[in-house]
């Protein structure tokens, strides 16, 4: 194999980073990164990597598309690998499991390019090869990009599920740029958003709020999906944990008002 | 591997078949056979395959799909393997070599899905994986199916190329209109968002959150704003007025905590 020159250098954010969670074959992480490099993507990053990283077998089957494994960032959850992002396409073929919007590869690839328009850090999750996404971790992004494919033959392998959303992005890239829109504030990110998420779910703990107890995972899945459609800016992500920390703040102040009406009921009594 | 059932009979020429040329190797054969599946493909053609026909190889990357592989038919050359047909696209991404139109992979589909409707037998033919298209071969096609490769990386895979050609197929094949919301329950509507709305800002209007007050206004605007772009769904609102009520309850909660501990510390003390 001809060494290849890696792409010219571009602006950060400019273009979607492909997200594997939990990859099992080298082989098909190499796949990947080839045909990233065939539609011009070039941020890889990975989750868990079943194998470990880096290993050779990846650059064996990239063709020479070297460059998306040799920065290849490694992450120890989906969480840690979003925090940075500021839309989060989850590519699953199972989307009635949330209330996220759903969109086709076209769809999302329109989309991203709006987002990478106003600057903002994008992304593309994909699952594992067999398992796919854990409703939890889809449970964390803004939007689901599902694949056309025939009900009958469902078994899409990991790389051409990239190839595909890479293609479209290419697609969309090479046509007209839609005008960057909004005076709007760009989405929170997802480090923003969990700490939005966790502080609401800290204090429904210790207001009784999750029971049954068994259901406590699937009512805060509910919870983050429905939060997380809304897109909230950092400055609401700030006013909704304020509206959190005041609800809550009542407590006291119901108290205080209950305790002085005491005093004063004894003194009245 | 569990048996797959291949699709149900449909009529001929209702959708292209594949044909690739001296493909070189089975693996790449199985992954054509997969993805082709994938996007509702099922004729798959061979001209003179490098290593012989049938090969176990390609049976082991199919993945399952191996109606493919079970029905492809091998030809001595491209003349043969397109004899029957009546629009052929040539993948390649050389077009320049040629006197004949060049379309992307999705206009290749819509003429395609056109010449289907008229009933006409049609192909695309694929080169072998290093060499591709010889030009007196694509010279018998009647159009040009080209990637829009990104120049700097063009080594495309194989069943890449034919998984972007399948998917755009497959795209135009399932018509204009994605399934956006699929069995998504509908977002509530305004008067169940107004209980919402006016259910939390009763409650931070207890809990002192609206300072200074000439500001309630635009705060109140905002809230509004920024939880209608959730669209939450009739039973979402209904969570999260639960949210709310969870959260200011936890006043009593701690109120009756605060007061055990309070008899607690007048009978310890």
């Amino acid at each position: 194999m001809d060494p290849i020159a890696p792409p010219p250098e571009h602006p950060p954010h400019d273009r979607p980073c492909v997200i594997l969670d939990q990859p099992q074959l080298a082989e098909n992480i190499g796949a990947v990164a080839r045909v990233m490099a065939n539609f011009g993507l070039d941020e890889l990053r990975l989750v868990r990597p079943r194998d470990g990283w880096p290993q050779d077998r990846a650059w064996a089957a990239a063709s020479g598309a070297v460059w998306p494994l040799d920065r290849a960032k490694v992450f120890p959850s989906v969480e840690a690998a979003i925090a940075d992002m500021r839309l989060v396409y989850a590519a699953t073929a199972r989307p009635r499991e949330t209330a996220l919007p759903v969109h086709t590869p076209r769809e999302a690839a329109a989309n991203l390019r709006r987002a990478v328009a106003d600057g903002l850090p994008t992304a593309i999750l994909f699952g594992a090869e067999r398992a796919g996404l854990e409703t939890m971790d889809i449970a964390l992004c803004n939007a689901i990009l599902t694949m056309p494919i025939d009900p009958g033959f469902r078994s899409l392998n990991l790389s051409h599920a990239v190839g595909v959303a890479a293609y479209e992005w290419r697609v969309v890239e090479m046509g007209e740029a839609p005008p960057a829109f909004r005076d709007r504030a760009p989405p929170a990110d997802q480090a923003v958003m969990m700490g939005l998420y966790e502080h609401l779910e800290a204090e429904l703990e210790i207001s009784g709020f999750f029971h049954p107890p068994e259901k406590k995972p699937a009512m805060i899945r509910n919870l983050r999906v429905a939060m997380g459609r809304a897109r909230f800016t950092d400055q609401e992500a700030r006013t909704f944990r304020g509206v959190i920390t005041a609800l809550v703040k009542g407590r006291g102040r119901t108290l205080e008002r209950l305790a002085r009406r005491r005093e004063g009921n004894k003194q009245e009594d």
